[in-house]
């Protein structure tokens, strides 16, 4: 396997395991790279481009073994591991996070949410514990976590973050709108509805019944 | 301007816009594709590559006009432009989409919040009403809707996304973790954190430290 993978290709490694596990769960034995690009709206040659940097899944002309396929993309993203997972800041997202029902059978494990409010601490959210954060830190080096969901205000993400490293978390998920720096070798992605409505709206202005308004429009005006 | 411009460029040029829009905050005049990679995480190749896209903003060995670069993007991207957007559900997960800070300030204006609980119907959230679901399509055609964001229970995703198309909404931000099947040119964009999460256990899996646990073993076994 070579060393380096673009992260691209990381990035949509989890949707051809999604797809795949529901072909496999339909009875599917075999599926071709034009398929996949059809229910991925990805062309054939990416899906085959990506992956061919796991080795050689597809046999010429007769398609992609799909157990084959989803098993080395289970053992390939980690899948047969379970992962501890903490959430910091229990709003209201944070409590929408948490109660999240798709994390446990995926292999993530929320062990506890963190939050400063006094109110909330010793509290429980679908049974899991709100925790002082004063206390992450000290907690995290007595139990180590894999994982960081971040959903604090904008102006405690850096902070949290920070926290969260110092107790040894190697990955985080930002839901909080503002860049954090962390160092060299933590996992950090941002979840930012902003980003995907703006690239949305690349392709809401060439639609040809183009919607949106200039931006010194009245709502009231027609389109 | 080419036609087809790959969906994985469009989808990272909000980013682009974000660090763009920071820098001539701090009032920086030029910036390098080496720059923007580091701050990115993405090969100076790669910067050069996307932005090619869309004509030639930097010159050899001088790099991008900051401003005239952040312009581009934003006429590009739509950003001078008004959306209108819905919220469908209006659960933990819906409120806090609701109330998520950064939209308006970023040309989209929600308007309408709707649920079918009729002890939700008629209250706000942020001084947005909350609207009968059953009225949604109807109050589309009266006055078109540009977005619709989904925060309904899987079972309900493909209901409430049919009922915004047939109501003439062309894009949509699906947070239901299901898949939908919409009819060409509507564009749909998914937020499922299990998916950022699982692009991330593939880079802890192969960190020096290796974090996580064998499927089979107890949360108390060490690692």
């Amino acid at each position: 396997m070579p060393l380096e993978i673009p992260d691209v290709v990381i990035d949509r490694l989890p949707v051809y395991y999604r797809l795949l596990s529901r072909l496999a769960y339909e009875g599917r034995a075999v599926v071709s790279s034009q398929e996949l690009g059809e229910e991925l709206g990805v062309t054939p040659a990416q899906i085959r481009k990506d992956l061919s940097y796991f080795g050689r899944f597809g046999k010429q002309g007769r398609g992609y073994s799909v157990q084959r396929l989803t098993e080395e993309l289970r053992t390939i993203l980690g899948l047969d591991t379970r992962w501890s997972v903490v959430v910091v800041g229990i709003g209201r997202l944070g409590r929408a996070i948490a109660s999240y029902p798709g994390f446990e059978g995926q292999g993530f494990d929320i062990v506890a949410l963190y939050d400063s409010d006094p109110n909330l601490v010793g509290t429980d959210v679908e049974g899991i514990p709100v925790r002082d954060y004063r206390t992450l830190e000290h907690e995290l080096r007595q139990r180590p976590v894999d994982i960081g969901i971040v959903a604090v205000p904008s102006e405690a993400a850096q902070g949290v973050c920070d926290t969260l490293v110092q107790g040894g978390v190697r990955a985080i998920l930002n839901y909080a709108p503002t860049r954090v720096v962390l160092p060299q070798g933590v996992e950090l992605k941002h979840i930012n509805p902003i980003l995907f409505l703006q690239s949305m709206t690349y392709h809401l202005m060439r639609s040809p019944d183009r919607a949106g308004r200039p931006a010194d429009a009245r709502r009231e005006m027609p389109a």
